[in-house]
């Protein structure tokens, strides 16, 4: 029987997702049809995006699974209708462009790249050796991150809520953890779910423990940083740079001070893209698995909202 | 009995290796005096940079090896008056500095990180893997370099005089293997010693092989571009941005164009600084070496001239 698929997701989507998620159906064998509109009662899976309409979920009664478009569930997690399992996008392509991303600001930052020289005048930046990078978040895309910089050769340091090891990294969790890392961080990355537990983690008494001079960056999400603190130690100096990917309210309102502040780089919200033809693989193989009777992959725990 | 080494430089060299060359030379057990000045026959060893005095060679008539401070040798090896073994440096900081500077501005031109957003509109990159970058030159800086962006996800090809394998990496020589490099290079980094046939290596006609809008990242030798090509090329768009780390004459004029130029990115000859504490290093286990009558390390071949 051909399975019952709702996109649910916002405009232009369906135009992104069209051809990707039928070609991806096709080469794991699924008789699927791709729906944007459908009875309810007669979806088997929705692949969803928080820009979709539906909020309700109640009303999806045969729904085997949601397969979210997103790596972060923040907007759909503790909506009280959801009942189906969810899977959360984990997308080879996503953290592979997390990690472009991150080398890219870390070395930015790293060798002065913002300050072309206007006349010769040799200053020469230390080694990577001796530049201390520390990671909030180690998860999935973190770990990546931190591994692409050791390979390069930089001293880093990383905390997690839990316990992890982490070949090369020096691990830490616990509040006591959080200290050690912030206290050596010449650059730090925010890659922390969202959860009440991260909401405002850089605030500011954490602010205040990096090095003076830090350098921020943050393509996690947007509530890990509490955005006055952010500002004020930017005019003081404490913090001498930071470049965000992610804000509370996105796109980031023009009037938002983070866009004229000329120690803050904004980027809209591309640091981790999910890519149509990758993600659509991912999303088919995990529809696949559970007509296999196998266990949806990447599902989200309710509890710890990740 | 003591050896003497004359540290052969320019100004400001003798407080920035004095130390470090002593310590080095204790560390290897090697007695040794360093002196900046002494009868040319009493001589032992001769610690050089080019912008020493010392030019004629020829009263040094113990001198059992001349160690150049720099990698690049191109101001000493056609001197005729040097018939003592020469050692060009080869320190792995300044392997790594190349490797961080490399990287560092491959990313910045990959992910467009000199046009800051201003508004929002998210345009993401392609990844890594679908973006070619290509060197020419496949020395031990060029290898460590190319290396680097394969394990971040490149798709790297590079050119040698002489047929090279290098894991990871398309590799072509001869004059046929040039063409395709600069066919698809949409990214070219240019780590050629200078030798009489690397000399404009970048003209108006190979400029003219790149993909139109390419990028050119120059921290091998200023005589590897034709400086008045490169700048027409940049103003019709064939050559997107250049950044350029060595020039035919250093430090590089106040007026040359290149400090002007919009999609010019200027950086002091600082992409593989030499770090006195592992030059010195270097230094006296090579001296160490040839006293205990084994090799000079890194030796010079005349012929070939690198």
């Amino acid at each position: 029987m051909t399975l019952t698929v709702l996109l649910a997701a916002g405009h232009g989507v369906f135009e992104e997702y069209d051809a990707p998620l039928r070609a991806a159906f096709a080469a794991q064998g699924l008789d699927a049809a791709l729906v944007t509109d459908a009875a309810p009662e007669s979806v088997d899976y929705i692949v969803y995006a928080p820009s979709s309409p539906v909020q309700d979920f109640a009303p999806f009664t045969r729904c085997r699974a949601v397969l979210s478009l997103w790596a972060g569930v923040e907007r759909i997690v503790a909506n009280p209708t959801l009942t189906q399992p969810l899977a959360r996008m984990v997308d080879p392509s996503l953290t592979q462009g997390m990690v472009e991303y991150v080398t890219g600001h870390v070395l930015r930052y790293h060798l002065g790249l913002d300050r072309p020289a206007s006349k010769w005048a040799p200053l020469v930046p230390p080694l990577a050796q001796d530049r201390r990078v520390g990671f909030l978040g180690l998860g999935e895309l973190g770990r990546a991150c931190a591994q692409a910089l050791v390979a390069l050769g930089f001293d880093v340091a990383g905390w997690s809520r839990s316990p992890r090891a982490v070949a090369g990294i020096a691990c830490h969790h616990g509040a006591d953890g959080l200290r050690k890392v912030l206290q050596c961080s010449e650059i730090l990355v925010t890659l922390l779910p969202d959860t009440p537990a991260t909401a405002n983690i850089l605030n500011a008494q954490t602010l205040a423990q990096l090095p003076r001079g830090a350098r921020i960056i943050n393509p996690g999400r947007g509530t890990l940083v509490e955005d006055a603190a952010l500002l004020a130690a930017l005019d003081t100096g404490q913090i001498a740079a930071a470049t965000l990917d992610v804000f509370r309210t996105e796109p980031l309102p023009a009037e938002h001070p983070y866009w004229a502040h000329p120690s803050v780089t904004v980027t809209p919200h591309i640091a981790a893209a999910t890519r149509p033809d990758t993600a659509s693989a991912v999303i088919a193989a995990n529809i696949a698995r559970v007509q296999a009777g196998q266990p949806l992959l990447h599902e989200v725990s309710r509890s710890a909202g990740y």
